[in-house]
């Protein structure tokens, strides 16, 4: 398969969590934190800082300088475009947005021809596609890392963040959380994750993760929609399976939940399906109701990947206190970093822990 | 209103120069010719400077490092683009231009979530929208500066360039114009500025700022075209409406004119009006016969914001030695540079003088 | 003509290869090498070479820093674009890609107006538009140099990158070619190169610039795709008309070419005449068969700008080790870059081999 390292000299690449060990996600987490808190300081407004602080500065790591990374997306973006162009910017690079009018994959030349020639001049390629397929034949011939931003299977920059998300607010989950560690890191205890809506791609990766994480995943979407085979696949490969509760009922999904997560009804291109798609979800709006008569945790949180809609959960509970919706599409931003930073930079899914200590070391 | 400065920690915003006061004008004008000169010696080809002069070069102030600001523009520009995306960079930041087919306010996702998302993600937002509220909407939840770039009501950036045009030029009217100060700083004497056009956002800025600046505001526009009353009542707050003489006639209004500005007729959204529109603007157009029938000073200088239809001005005035219209554009980007550098890089609607001066100091 | 340096303070453009003399093009070849040299360390993964060789890297000439390229694109671009956005940032610079939906050349301004108004916020005017006039027309108003990215007539860069993937390649043509000298520069033997296609602006600047250095070109095209008199005019002005075989036949054409080259039969634009061009050029298929049976020297290499259709050359050769179009595609970005420095940077066409020797010197 494409999307894995094989030897030293192999281009790595990225579509799924799946492709990740545990410890890998793990690293990319820590990584995440630790790139948001060397960069926060340059980003507040000048003068805000004394001097003497604003002198003591550490830059990011500068993996990305004089290089470029190719945003290949046929699909418009606002979260995750902003949040690559602006972390390249911080890892010292920069990021080159092709829309769908700037290249059309497989239009005027083969996939093949345009992953060698962007591959050619650029560092790496961060792409937005239709079918998967498209992605992994980009993969399969490109000279640099790919890196799956969405494709009709999987989203994993989407799913990092919601776990960035959920680290920094540990503290906000009844039970033992571990305090905070080093630069603010929080340990997760094992948490019930509600997903109630469309199983698509945000799905499909909190599919490989989460149960691997020690977390129990509950899933309500209508009988209709089910994750498809090379998805459920990955998921028995990696043992994911125990930890998934699935039906079609959202009350009974939300039993027991720490967080309630869900995402649009209708993803771009299946614009034909609205109607269809409106009536399979009806009664699966998240409010307070659905989530008090279900028996949630009554902490629960709420996620988002955004944009939003109002049919998939109301304002109460979108604007509420329950909801972390914009710390998760802020944390976009430097989960992406991180991986920018391991993948485009190093070449690597995640540095070896004795790196990372060494590299910590030199911060001092 | 969004748009100013409450207290210590509130998000500074601009709108319109009714936001400033006049000595904040006048220091964001300074201050857009100390960068314009600071700037320059950078710009030009390698090799024609001295190399001693080169390695004493004094940087821009890099207020805008490792930072983006992200240039929301619903309507198509190519001055407000250039000076941004170009001044950004003198500031050692990022531009990230996102147009009509990038971002649609309000289709996806309410101005309100995307104002959030963007501002967690950028240092500032410099939106170019249609109807003035939803700038104002913007505003009012985006956690970073927002700039107006143009809206239907008030267009700040320009008016700044005209200001800056007219200073560098004040040994061109007759009459006792100070003598360049530190920086080739001049002071203007009291003009006539008379405005021969459309009653829209240019002219708005102009109806609030320059009879604070001293300067006197001679309108013709055609009956039906008028400042709405939002604009009036700003004019009227400011003390403004004493220094603004308004009729229907362009021969009237140039009377003694110093300077004479024009706009285009025909806006962007427009175009539906064309022919109504062309007609009630017959008898405009800035020509010399014009002028000289009205009674400007022979003196007479002119400008326009661009881009320059025929019908608006014709060709011996707009390339003519009256014309300042290239340096008008030219300086579009320095005073978006200084706007850059106090409002995304420094929270702050123009330097307080002290600071100035120990800047101005700390060059030497 | 606007293409020419005129004197030391007039503005360098460049049009076609037709303006640049044999030794400027030799040293733009030769810079080309060079700032690849210097590049290529930097675009490793980080932690891929020696921390004590990392901190020896000389960075490539940072002529471009605090400028901005405006990169005027009236037609999509792939290589092209990525060639400029890449090497602007090696080179410290940015380069701005406007396209047809951000400026439409004579639509809401003239050409004469954009000149002067992109001239006064950037450095540089790269511009890709669709007839020739156009671009002479920004070249004559324009305040900074302009360089060709592609017209009607012309191709320049494309034509730049051929040569130096036929020096670097130098050794796998059969015969007497030079050792490698400093920076593994190699020159050429004569060869013979064959174009069979449609007579276009690639082929135009061929036509004004192998005979020149050497080569012998030998060109079929159908009897109806003749190059236009002006571009026949330079080519007998530079009396390269007696290096130039051209007849109808491609198998005549290869006869002991040590080069095939061909093009796209449909260029941008042509669309409409698809159906008349895919029968003209009926057998013009580039294949092993057909260069074997025209007797083209064994050791035959491959050339096409992309992106390529399948009826131009087949799988076989095109895939095959015949090939030399992805090097080819990659070179784009490395003679764009010394066009870059040479012209944006320095304003010059080539840099005296006198202060290239004492810059060489500054190396060490």
């Amino acid at each position: 398969m494409a999307s894995r390292v094989v030897a030293q000299k192999t281009v790595p690449h990225l579509m799924t969590l799946a492709d990740l060990t545990v410890p890998q996600i793990e690293q990319t987490l820590r990584h995440s934190l630790r790139l948001k808190q060397l960069s926060q300081p340059w980003l507040v407004p000048q003068g805000s800082l004394p001097a003497k602080k604003v002198k003591k500065l550490k830059l990011p790591p500068q993996s990305l300088f004089n290089k470029t990374i190719a945003l290949l997306f046929s699909k418009r973006s606002t979260r995750t475009r902003l949040a690559a162009e602006t972390s390249a910017t911080l890892l010292g690079g920069r990021a080159l947005f092709l829309g769908r009018d700037d290249i059309q994959l497989g239009v005027n030349e083969t996939p093949r021809d345009t992953a060698r020639v962007i591959g050619g001049m650029c560092q790496g390629i961060f792409a937005r596609v239709g079918d998967h397929s498209e992605i992994e034949e980009l993969a399969k011939h490109s000279p640099v890392p790919v890196l799956n931003a969405l494709s009709s299977l999987w989203h994993p920059t989407q799913i990092l963040a919601d776990l960035l998300t959920l680290h920094e607010h540990a503290h906000l989950f009844a039970g033992k959380s571990s305090p905070a560690s080093e630069y603010g890191w929080q340990d997760l205890r094992p948490l019930t994750i509600a997903y109630v809506g469309d199983a698509n791609n945000i799905l499909n990766d909190m599919l490989v993760t989460y149960p691997r994480l020690g977390h129990q995943l509950r899933v309500a979407s209508p009988p209709a929609y089910r994750a498809p085979t090379e998805v459920w696949s990955r998921v028995e490969e990696l043992g994911c399976d125990k930890g998934i509760w699935w039906g079609t009922d959202p009350r009974e999904a939300v039993k027991g939940a720490d967080v309630v997560v869900t995402d649009t009804w209708i993803s771009m291109g299946q614009e034909a399906e609205k109607a269809e798609r409106l009536q399979a979800f009806e009664g699966y709006q998240v409010t307070e109701q659905l989530c008090k008569e279900g028996g949630a945790n009554p902490d629960w949180k709420f996620m988002h990947c955004l944009p939003r809609k109002q049919n998939e959960v109301d304002d109460e509970v979108f604007y509420g206190p329950r909801s972390l919706v914009f710390p998760e599409a802020d944390n976009r931003k430097w989960t992406i970093m991180a991986l920018f930073d391991n993948l485009f930079g190093k070449w690597a899914h995640g540095i070896p822990p004795r790196d990372q200590k060494k590299e910590d070391e030199d911060d001092d």
